[in-house]
């Protein structure tokens, strides 16, 4: 039933074939017809690797603190991935503009997957990839993903949503940017480091962060704040300290029926996902019986809501949009 | 057929009572089962209004040059919408952590309507939202509709998509971090300004930007770079001129089939929003036809990829999560 290259795939997947995991990825990545067959099939090796997401403004250091941390889980003999998100990580290869790409020290350790992902051209689509590659590094076997995003937008944001423990990363220097991205980032952080913490008015930031936590309505949790100088590799033990703490807190305070709709809301994000990139498919290949209505729209005859409206409503424009009449042949 | 309800409602929208406006951008806003309703009627009155996107870092001066803008546009008699998405703007309320509330010189003037849209809790929908609510300032009669938002995250600057002109506001100090945001914000700039630019270093980051976009491969149009002081009101002139010639040679270099594929590009878009928010409100309704479905995906026996999989081949939970079934029992 599945194509034999795909099978392959998935086989060597199971393997530990990392070349297998990179093309698992980039299905992923341009969003190919084969993903949901994928995900149907690593699904079940999923729910081991603990997520870690580090997010701030460019600039704070993410990525010099991430290189610390892949030190410190390794020496734990932990395998680690990182998923980069951010243009500006040298993760990403990025460092736009002719900066120089600083390597980091782990690029030939085996045990280190390192991946980034373009925030281009995915409109919509960014956080639905970097949950099911997330889903892909954790089910090949890895027992930390870190995921690091730049710390504005609200895609950006949403991506945090994958990670068990969020640590939020800011400077003594950040000024009025850092002021304007606490609102959104401080409901997201389990964790405050302020890195770069032997520059002016880092006790400062501290003392601010730990009044906006104790500001916080709700009860449980509150996230501590730590300094580092991530570049001296000063203060990361104690990082590593507090997301052990939150892993702990979290499992007991683990609660069956919120993990329940968790599984719900996930359910009916990959159904809302799962009509749309079939429905866009379908419309690339040309599907017959919404050829005329395109006709329509495409003159400017027929506005776009009362055409998805009549769309909808038409039950063999929907069976050949979702790929229901491939299914129902199947079947009978 | 319609809702007498909502029926008034978009009856006093048509009579320009800014109240109705206020109501139905509201219902955009929260994604309201009424939205697609409301677009149909509405549509057939766009295509009129001019869109200016401005964006930018947070302290550029964004909303200080869109103050300025309005009362250019306003000397012309022209009316002026403001659709600030941006939670550092004083537009919305925003002046997070706070600040004082600076009060804009146009809260008064009728001509002018301000409203702000929040980036929290949309997840993929605010670009959706944006697009369906600068429709309805465009059919309610704003001549000059402004999109502001903070120039970061793929989100925001997919928001821009919506500008006729995009406008990139850019400050002499900016240093590191416009040098990141450059690198996705110089494909979107249709204009850049230089604003503060009595500054050091004003005149080497209109260098840099010449350079940049001298090194565009496109042909067509050069983003000219202007310097402003918004704050003293210097150089405002300039910037609308130039949004004047941009939108000139929009207008000369119209491509037909172009226009086409853009209204069935917006087609798919809406086809796909509605599937997933229909899909969305029957679930959360407690759709019968899934409901074992969704016990073993709570339960966690049932993957949600094999769900949606399952879900979708099945045309009874299809018909009934699109609400096919009521429309088919009307039709009947």
């Amino acid at each position: 039933m599945i194509d034999p290259k795909l099978n392959s795939l998935l086989q060597r997947f199971e393997q530990q074939d990392v070349r297998a995991l990179a093309r698992l990825i980039t299905l992923v990545e341009n969003r190919a017809a084969e993903v949901s067959t994928v995900m149907e099939h690593v699904y079940s090796k999923t729910g081991h690797a603990y997520t870690i997401g580090i997010t701030g403004a460019p600039g704070a250091g993410k990525s010099t603190l991430v290189n610390q941390l892949i030190g410190k889980y390794r020496a734990q003999d932990k395998l680690v991935a990182v998923l980069a998100i951010d243009p500006s990580s040298p993760f990403s290869g990025g460092a736009v503009l002719g900066d120089r790409i600083r390597m980091t020290d782990h690029y030939r350790d085996t045990g280190v997957y390192i991946r980034s992902l373009s925030t281009r051209g995915h409109h919509g689509g960014l956080s639905r990839a970097a949950r099911e590659i997330v889903k892909l590094l954790d089910a090949f076997g890895y027992d930390i993903i870190v995921i690091e995003t730049v710390g504005v937008g609200q895609t950006e944001l949403s991506v945090m949503d994958l990670a068990n423990t969020t640590v939020v990363v800011t400077v003594p220097e950040g000024g009025d940017s850092v002021q304007v991205m606490k609102a959104g980032l401080n409901e997201i952080a389990d964790l405050f480091v302020v890195n770069k913490a032997d520059r002016d008015g880092a006790d400062r930031i501290k003392a601010e962060l730990e009044l906006s936590v104790h500001l916080r309505p709700t009860e449980g949790w509150r996230p501590p704040v730590l300094l580092t100088q991530a570049a001296a590799g000063v203060g990361i033990d104690a990082v590593v300290a507090a997301i052990t703490r939150h892993a702990d807190y979290l499992r007991e305070h683990r609660d069956p029926v919120g993990e329940g709709e968790r599984r719900v809301h996930e359910f009916a994000e990959v159904l809302a996902a799962e009509m749309e990139e079939r429905t866009a498919r379908a419309l690339k290949d040309g599907a017959v019986s919404v050829e005329a209505i395109m006709k329509e729209v495409r003159q400017g005859v027929l506005n776009p809501y009362t055409a998805a409206r009549r769309t909808i409503e038409d039950r063999t424009s929907v069976a050949e949009l979702l790929g229901q009449t491939k299914a129902a042949r199947t079947v009978e």
